[in-house]
């Protein structure tokens, strides 16, 4: 165990440099240069235009006005200060929501810590169990903890009693969010304009029939068995060509229209380039007319491949969108089961136009079942065996073995101080490697598992990267060894033994843990707010690649609230809390210092940058629940194996309805608040029918959905794009108005939008 | 372990004890004064009379006909001839799924014990381990499992083939089995009559409105959100005072009728009674006289009580039936949420009139979870530490104890003889006792639990039973030693450790469970089809208590299956096979044995006995698949255990596959069938909806519907009888017949019909 010296001047440099990050932010989000970089929501928004176009030349870039520094740290009261309501407003549900974990984590562990130094630390402290064990080198910091009473003490009640406190006080707290949340769910559903995916039922798995198309065979089916409801549908189709042929030709326009600017702006040179690889070699054209050509051809094989899907019936997917008159009739088709065969015609609510994930549409239902089994197996090796490859790639990396293998290397090895250097960087790079690439893997795991939509995939990354972290990390550390390790030691350990091994090393690693609390939490959560990453991307972009209005918009990167890889972490923080608020209440101050630091940082964020790619209206509070509940059984079950290790029979008894009431609590909640999050009650949609008939009663339900779930390729803006295109492409800002405007309605999916982005990102990389 | 000598000693008592049985069976069933014991199913149905009265004096009661005694056992094939469809018509689909579970043990058992034969038994024989090793005392049953095979054998790859190609033949049996039966569940479903549960739904917890009454609300609220679709609704009434009220009436009835066939008889003298205790002393009055005047006070009460049930709004319980004018709309009430709180308005599909268990109706939902908690903890509690009380119990009952308590016992005590029979059975009959109550136990609290239906009462209690029958009579022969000792070596065990040491006594105790399967499986099920406790009862009613055809009719206890009981023995079978499967073939030929007798002695027992008293069409099919499955989990586990102790650690290795297949393969048939167990699919009840409405386009589904879901006591039958009582009980056989009729029809609840009956007896049962 580290000295209380030891955690001070980590506390210290982690302080600086936390300060340090909000300084710099502080000071360089009031520069106008940055200005896309800390309020890209605004832009989006558009209440906030470029400060570039009032003002001198100079302080377009640089901020000259001294008032304005005198004030920057006023963007912490700024971000607290938007009531509720309008945060939802501003940003979503699902982001005002998910800022509310971390509000919640002050609720739950400030009472608890309070408790904790009013009762426990004194018990610890007074106990002369370490003083009189001379033998045994202790810290100020053991004093404090459980570690400091002896075994088989009277004193342990006290523990035992806090732990019923605080369980019982996590569950008043738990309980009561769900139903603040679940509240705001249902009140945000009931509040919302109208919106497609209300009367709209995904249809998958719909079976074959010789004499139908599936487009009639939809129809027929549902004018049968939803005689009074059934509206309209829209077929999926198979659009993945056509997809990426659109995607190569926006990146081709963005070329076009950037030669023909320095044409423009140099007309008697025309501009040049090879048509060989990356533009390096080969014969040399004029790259206006090449493009202009180049596009021309992929115009015409996009119309044909665009015919080809619309008359090819191979082309259909088995899925289909079906529309309703009214909500209670999408509400009753999406709640109930079809046919006999619960395997076809299976439906559910439609996520929102811009949540589909369009290439999982079409997997068959027997294929998803072995998909989930490999997914599984998969998540399992992943994490007890993912030190295995790394472990082959780290002994590959042996210079030695490289300078055998490719012994054209030898004269670059053989110096001394590169060697040094290589070989004490090699091994921890396949690691930090992989652990960068983790949640894109975990991502594409799920992919893989069939979920068609992007809230879907974002929830099951987070659950598969919690699982990761709570082995590796958690446990990783409690009992060093790797997870395989672990594993072994587990299987060959009695069930009461495991809970004792882990309980017994948890008070020693209190230190380890308040240091990776202030590195990763103080730190980290300092260095999000500074945006370094998009802030150099951007002025890199701004400087070499923006050429037109529309361009300096998408080298604008709001990012959004990553759930699959945030939430888990802030999980993690959790199971510290409860785990160490009996052990070691000392460690609880500084997850307090976390949760309030990111609330601020995340409040900020929402409101001023992030742009979140869909709306599943806080669908994924019931996932956060559980790990949280999660978490209080782990901390349950290791306190009582280090109870067990301390010669306190009775007090273990006692412990023993605490994970059962904890198991209990989490079915109560269940039944009480999760149907809120996956079924939609009828009533409510009555209401919501009534009402709309009501106020709109002249409404063409009908031409409203119409479009609503076309494919992004077939949708309305893309098919302009394509038909209008000669004119457009002479006035770009026309069409990064277009762009700006659907980068925020919702009948855009972000595979088109983002996709075009990307795409014109890399191709402008190229030369 | 016994020899094959001691196991042939076993067989031969088993054997002739199992014909005696049959043989006995066979001379009763065909003397006409059986006739009742043996066919009441016939009776019931109405298309059997009463042998009694055709032909001479003698014939009544004993079967002089020779010719019928050289055809005894003529039974067996009759009991197979019926072909399935008509057993299904005949005796319902729980019924006739009921006795495939034991076809399902023939087709799963007969091939995995042919291929045993055939691959296994040669491979352990011509081992010759336990030849070599001279020390250990082996037997000629050990030859042939897998004990001769020596520690790391490379013979062991034949059981690991083996236990894949049982594995998958187990998944290709019970795959097939499930759909055959989800099928015949929806055909069935199809082509059923009009039934009231059809259109009907139940709703729970509905929520207080202080200015409407229950009955309002209900009709509002559905009026509202189910425009299209509600018909009617029928409150649910606390009617219990009233129902015991009728109870006691009826039995006074009986007597009184008796009474006044004896003053026919006789009728010089008029019978008296005492009035005081079980009318042994007190006043001496007219029993006519008596009897008249008290149903007449009592009716007096039950009007009063009536009128108070209808009149006072608290006694109007917060739950009501809800019709529908169609299936489609039924089938979306019952499938739907329909309000934001998922916790009032709970609905779910009405069970059939006869099945419903009225006391629960009225559980709020919170004390639901409450009372699903205690009786979790509860049923850990009974199926692990149930020795404790019973050992309580014995400790009790000892003699010496006993005599210090009650000196005034001694001299009896102190007999020689007496007391070494006391001490020799006292402390086994605490113990069979228990057994003996168990399943009613179990029954209890599963009904403590709040299930509103007898079907899920019944498949609670086999849950739970099953659960006991897996630790205390699987584990706990195996494992010798009680629950709770096991439950400490378990915990006390690592994980790895567990399996080993159950696997490695598993082939140990082969010799023991082949018995176990003689005595409960061979003779028990020739027991069964004796009958030997009804056939008495109905012997000492006759002679003692019959008076009048409507009483005879009651004597006959047709019974029903007890699927809570005995469905868990058949379980343990399942298990015992796939267990021994691969470790001891020998065992497959005795459990092929039971099961070809069980599905004999219950089919026929089906067709000519028992009468169902609720229909529940398979719905216990799930539960059935489920605990299979776990019993092959559970025997993988235990092979991979046996396995890993012959130091054959690579086909350790190979093994591990096999429970995560099993796992997987119980998700994809639950995502497959367990739908059609719970939901009913809206294309199903469209195609039933429009051919009635074709069929009988006229039909009055409100006047039909409006008894449907009266509680018992308030039904048309009984109302009738407090009414024209007077003019009834002059001609019990009018009453008879009606009773008889009401028996079979879907309308009466089993509550009211029996509850009736059995109060009938114990006051007859008083002098």
């Amino acid at each position: 165990m580290g000295s209380l010296n030891d955690i001070g001047v980590a506390a210290g440099i982690n302080i600086l440099s936390a300060l340090g990050f909000l300084l710099a932010f502080a000071v360089l989000r009031i520069q106008p240069i940055n200005d896309r970089v800390y309020f890209p929501k605004w832009y989006l928004k558009g209440t906030r235009s470029s400060p570039r176009h009032i003002g001198a030349a100079l302080s377009k870039f640089v901020n000259a006005d001294v008032s304005t520094y005198m004030r920057f740290l006023n963007w912490m009261p700024v971000a607290l200060k938007m009531p509720e309501p309008e945060l939802i407003e501003h940003a979503g549900l699902d982001s005002a929501v998910y800022v509310r974990i971390y509000l919640l984590g002050l609720k739950l562990f400030v009472p608890i810590a309070v408790l904790a130094f009013l009762v426990l630390v004194p018990v610890n402290w007074t106990s002369g169990t370490l003083e009189d064990e001379k033998s045994i080198s202790y810290d100020e910091i053991d004093k404090l903890s459980i570690s400091n009473i002896g075994t088989g003490s009277k004193r342990f009640w006290a523990h035992i009693a806090m732990a019923y406190v605080f369980t019982f006080w996590t569950f008043y707290v738990l309980y009561h969010e769900y139903k603040v949340i679940t509240t705001m769910r249902l009140r945000f559903l009931a509040n919302q304009k109208r919106r497609p995916d209300q009367f709209t039922v995904l249809v998958k798995n719909i079976p074959e029939d010789s004499d139908e198309t599936v487009s009639e065979h939809v129809q027929h089916f549902f004018a049968v068995n939803h005689r009074d409801h059934y509206l309209s549908h829209q077929v999926v189709y198979n659009a993945n060509t056509l997809a990426s042929l659109v995607e190569k030709k926006t990146g081709l326009q963005n070329w076009l229209v950037y030669y023909e600017n320095q044409h423009a702006k140099n007309p008697e040179k025309n501009p040049t380039i090879k048509t060989g690889l990356w533009g390096l070699w080969g014969e040399k054209v004029d790259a206006v007319e090449y493009y202009r050509t180049t596009i021309e051809e992929l115009c015409k094989q996009e119309d044909e491949e665009r015919e080809k899907v619309v008359s090819d019936p191979s082309a259909i997917m088995p899925a289909a969108f079906v529309s309703f008159k009214s909500q209670w009739g999408a509400a009753v088709c999406a709640q109930t089961q079809q046919t006999s065969n619960p395997t076809v015609w299976i439906t559910e609510w439609a996520p929102e136009p811009r949540d589909v994930y369009w290439p999982n549409l079409a997997i068959p239902f027997v294929s998803l079942s072995v998909r989930r089994l490999i997914m599984t197996v998969a998540l399992f090796f992943l994490t007890f065996f993912f030190m295995v490859p790394i472990a082959l790639v780290q002994s590959l990396a042996n210079l030695d073995d490289i300078e055998r293998v490719l012994p054209f290397l030898k004269p670059i090895i053989q110096r001394n101080s590169l060697r040094s250097i290589i070989q004490g960087f090699l091994p921890g790079i396949a690691l930090k490697l992989f652990l960068i690439i983790l949640p894109t893997i975990l991502r594409t795991m799920s992919k893989i598992e069939g979920h068609i939509s992007l809230s879907g995939l974002d929830r099951r990354t987070a659950s598969k990267y919690f699982l990761f972290l709570f082995v590796n990390v958690f446990l990783g550390s409690v009992i060093t060894g790797t997870a395989f390790q672990q594993l072994d030691t587990f299987i060959h350990q009695s069930a009461n033994k495991i809970p004792e091994t882990i309980g017994e090393s948890i008070p020693m690693k209190a230190t380890f843990f308040i240091t990776y609390i202030m590195v990763d939490g103080w730190s980290g959560i300092a260095a999000e707010v500074l945006r370094l990453k998009p802030l150099v991307m951007f002025h890199i972009k701004n400087t070499f690649l923006v050429r037109t209005d529309q361009d300096r918009d998408q080298a604008m990167d709001p990012g959004s609230l990553d759930f699959g890889s945030n939430e888990p972490r802030i999980q993690l923080y959790f199971l510290l809390g409860l785990v160490y608020a009996v052990v070691t209440p000392i460690l609880l101050p500084f997850i307090i210092v976390f949760f309030s630091l990111a609330y601020l940082v995340f409040r900020h964020q929402i409101i001023n940058v992030y742009n979140q790619q869909y709306e599943s209206c806080a669908q994924f509070w019931p996932d956060v629940h559980r790990r949280i509940i999660i978490a209080l059984i782990v901390s349950q079950i290791l306190l009582l194996g280090l109870l067990s290790t301390q010669e306190a029979e009775k007090s273990t008894f006692a412990l023993l309805p605490l994970p059962v009431l904890t198991i209990w609590f989490h079915y109560v909640c269940k039944g009480r608040f999760e149907p809120a999050y996956i079924k939609f009650p009828l009533q409510e949609a009555m209401v919501k029918d009534t009402l709309q008939r009501a106020t709109d009663p002249t409404l063409n339900l009908r031409a409203y959905l119409k479009d609503a779930y076309v494919h992004p390729v077939f949708q309305g803006g893309d098919m302009y794009d394509l038909v209008a295109m000669d004119e457009e492409e002479k006035d770009p800002l026309l069409v990064a108005t277009k762009r700006r405007s659907r980068m925020n309605t919702p009948v855009d999916s972000r595979l088109n939008s983002s996709s075009g982005t990307n795409e014109g990102e890399f191709s402008r990389l190229r030369p």
